[in-house]
């Protein structure tokens, strides 16, 4: 290799040693010259519709592929990508947020540019992206640019978090050691502080071994932090049941008897609470206790009876053991638990029975509308192993609590953040990263409410771009229902104009053949679609389908989580 | 009145008494309630499609109106109204944003609620919009809540900035004295400081007299600093020539023969900068001296041989008088200056004749392609008096710098910030603002490049849904033309989707017979639609054109200002 390359090769070069194979984003005039390094990098250049939808589509390829990395130009573009990148921050995930700015001279002279304030103050974009960056860096010295970069990008794969960097202009083609490229980033979390970390795991096996009927918990922490596999292994030795939470759907195998549900508080089914109430020990792994991921903040679990695993500290009881990251005390676990010391009921573990169902049998005609209960409750069987599934926030998200997936499917959903809009972006760059991905045949499907779809619905336009083929389901069902549940059902500010959803592939240019358009108004319609054996099914074409719901009809989870917190706020 | 009402109630009645009649947004649970008080206060919801596109509304809205509202909810919807409202800082627009924020017990505790980063900090978004207006202001304090809107308010307006006015769910129906609505918010500016006013206006005079060839150049700051009265009165006394800037189109009548032409430094023609150059004396009324305002930095006035006016100070040559704003100086000027002491050339103010146009001849059988250079130099026959016409940032921009206004035209572009996409919503905005206005006959007439179009053609929906029916010109010129003009004119990041643009309007829901497609090939096409008397011209319906234009053509001053700042940042 050369002594020397251009910052702006390092920096993609970086980018590919992650991983990343695609880069999202927009061009504009700051960023042109770097956008010219890309292919030589091995790295493919997406052009979104926007920033915003870049930014979401960067999110959703992160959460495939570990970290992705975004592209946008100084000002206008960067503050586009703002509420993502937000998403992001929020949610945890790795996403690298590139901006093109002005020359460092025109900095240093104040120089009224356009994209500016024509105020001189050139810093005050990278100021806000400091609230909702984990790091933000301006590559302005040559002599560190390179270190910076391995900085930067370590800091975001750890701490599951967006990081800033700007590019300037003038900067883009200094030349900076290329030595460096020759040894990868290091990605190690770092290790515990032993004395505590020693201390902790004493405690936790005390607290184990004099349990009777522990229950793990395994909730959207484990998943950011990349411990899916060690917990995994804890699970299989400990033979414990297994709930996730509505932010960790599809951290383990929900197909396996050992998963006993999801736990969403009061809105969980009678028997997952009485589970989780009668437990003795919650094994509580990554816990993020907002409204949303707890039915309305009613995560009934004691301090006194759980051990919780976090990104920078363990939890016994009341006792916390800070810089004891997950990582390496779940490892530490493994090694030295003796997991035939822990007791538990002798629930064997065997396939689930599917309950019986009154309103599935295909005797009936049921030309009957599709509700959420219904629908959610349903759509599990005709999900597949390894299927990517994107719920919108809205109605979608909060139904799919309800649905059982089978093994090995992904879900996304922005369960914290809840940006409408958001899983149309997202489901782009999913789709994306499993295209390139070692199993490039996984399904990926969207289900996004009318409403969320009329912000991000250009963005289809990006997925018949690169030959994507999502399964498109949009839920029409006549304007802002999940805020109709809110507030105001019969207010003109939840409704919409009623758009013509079939007619969006076409206008964004799929060829003839290569997209389909389907409705479903009723139930019988959605098992004739929704059916294994069917071509639909195959996705070997992107697919549209508007799906009819009741205006006013929303899932058991989302009443039940805005009761609650009709309870909650009236007692604070 | 009654003697109390709802917060939000006193902050709605201020807004439709400072003139606003539609407020533009998205819902959101956060901002729910607040919305139900729209209606009673005479205040028509917009409900756009994105945050990001009601920013942009309300800043076209605004450019017609002279200040507009919209309201977002927390986080999610606030942080994608950034980059509009920046924009709107940076082109100095009054723009009230409003969101709709959690509790302040929920703040108080700091609860991990959705739209937050589950961290307790609730305070990120305003921080964030601290950076991009005026004031920033959370009415948590029922007992000043009232004299706070109208203080809020009255920084809007007065500083044509953006303001930004949290509004806790808990506090929205608190109540607040009445009294205050039945006085007006005072928009008075505020007066200068006497004695330095003088002494301005005795230099100002003895300049002006002194002067033998004065020319008068209005930019950008005399139309939002509300000015154009008294510039008016000013070149009808003084009958000097004017000159306006790219930034500043239409702020005065471009059909009469006082009127000289656009002003953008190098790019503007021969007879332009020769009689620029050649005057004594600049009477330079609210100059902004941005790349794009100014041809790429070659505006070529010397600070010796100016007059200036601004928002906070009066600048005659090298002195500067610190607050002495503009309005108040021009209005001393009017009454205390003796006009006849003014030379200057006598030039008889006169009709214009109109050039002869080679290109032009009908008898020609013109089946060429529509070049920039010719369609903006004939689009001026075409439009009439009261147009509004809004231009893209791109080769519509530049390109329509070479159009003649006839009278009354208001241009809205926005070169300073120069945000792809800002020209849909602001289409939207101002043609509700018309709509709602004394002459809602006039039209609205948007130029906008395929690419900008992408990230906000949604909002085509919401003038839909408005019953709007402005003329949308897309102009097809296969990509990001602007970008290939700037750098890497055959890379693949400057294409786009193609898609196909007559598909939208029916798409997103127009009904049959409530909507026109026009397509535009060639020059004789160009001709045969943009026709005076024809069904086209009197914008019965929404209509959309897709115009087809050589990927590679850009208009004469795109070309001349790249090249100018090439030079300028070599010498840097």
């Amino acid at each position: 290799m050369a002594e020397e390359t251009e910052i702006v090769n390092y920096l993609f070069k970086r980018l590919y040693q992650l991983g990343i194979r695609s880069v999202h984003g927009v061009p504009g005039d700051f960023n042109l010259t770097a956008l010219d390094y890309l292919d030589p990098a091995g790295l493919n250049w997406v052009g979104n519709c926007s920033e915003l939808n870049a930014g979401y589509a960067a999110d959703g390829y992160a959460r495939i592929n570990g970290i992705s990395a975004l592209i946008t130009t100084f000002g206008v573009g960067e503050l586009s990508a703002v509420p993502a990148i937000a998403g992001s921050y929020s949610e945890r995930v790795s996403v690298v947020h590139i901006v093109g700015i002005p020359s460092t001279k025109s900095e240093k002279h104040g120089l009224p540019v356009h994209h500016t304030f024509a105020d001189g103050n050139y810093a005050v974009f990278k100021n806000i992206s400091k609230n909702i960056s984990q790091v933000c860096v301006t590559l302005d010295d040559v002599r560190v640019a390179g270190k910076e970069i391995d900085r930067v990008l370590r800091e975001c794969y750890l701490s599951a978090r967006p990081v800033y960097i700007a590019l300037p202009v003038d900067m883009v083609l200094s030349k900076t050691p290329a030595k460096d490229l020759d040894t990868p980033i290091d990605l190690t979390v770092p290790r515990n502080h032993p004395d505590t970390e020693t201390e902790a795991v004493e405690a936790i096996q005390k607290t184990l071994y004099s349990s009777n009927n522990a229950i793990v918990l395994v909730d959207v922490g484990a998943m950011r932090y990349r411990v899916l596999k060690e917990v995994q292994e804890f699970i299989d030795q400990s033979r414990l049941p297994v709930f996730l939470t509505p932010m960790s759907r599809g951290a383990i195998n929900e197909a396996s008897s050992q998963f006993r549900g999801v736990y969403n508080g009061d809105a969980s089914g009678p028997e997952i609470q009485q589970e989780i109430q009668s437990a003795d020990l919650i094994i509580s792994i990554g816990p993020l206790n907002s409204d949303f991921n707890t039915g309305g903040f009613t995560r009934h679990t004691k301090i006194k009876n759980t051990i919780e695993f976090q990104f920078d500290c363990t939890k016994v009881g009341y006792a916390t053991y800070l810089d004891v990251g997950m990582k390496w005390v779940l490892q530490r676990i493994l090694d030295s638990v003796d997991f035939r010391k822990i007791q538990h009921p002798e629930t064997a573990v065997t396939e689930v029975e599917k309950p019986a169902d009154e309103e599935g049998k295909v005797t009936e005609p049921f030309d009957r509308e599709v509700t959420h209960k219904w629908f959610w409750s349903h759509i599990g069987d005709w999900l597949q192993e390894g299927d990517v599934v994107i719920a919108e926030t809205g109605t979608a998200m909060f139904g799919i609590m309800d649905t059982r997936f089978p093994k090995g499917v992904t879900a996304i959903t922005q369960i914290l953040w809840g940006s409408i809009g958001f899983s149309v972006g997202a489901c782009q760059g999913a789709a994306l990263a499993i295209a390139q991905s070692e199993k490039p045949t996984r399904r990926v499907i969207l289900f996004v409410g009318d409403g969320s779809f009329q912000l991000t619905g250009n963005e289809v336009s990006t997925m018949i771009r690169h030959g994507l083929k999502p399964i498109i389901v949009v839920i029409n069902n006549d304007g802002y229902s999940i805020e109709r549940m809110i507030h105001g059902p019969e207010m003109s500010y939840n409704d919409i104009q009623p758009w013509k959803y079939r007619k969006f592939l076409k206008a964004f240019g799929a060829k003839k053949g290569g997209y389909k358009n389907h409705v479903v108004r009723t139930q019988s319609e959605c098992y004739g679609l929704f059916n294994k054996g069917n071509e639909f099914s195959k996705a070997n074409v992107i697919q549209a389908i508007e799906l009819f719901m009741p205006k006013m009809d929303g899932p058991h989870g989302l009443w039940s989580t805005l009761e609650s917190l009709t309870k909650f706020y009236a007692k604070l």
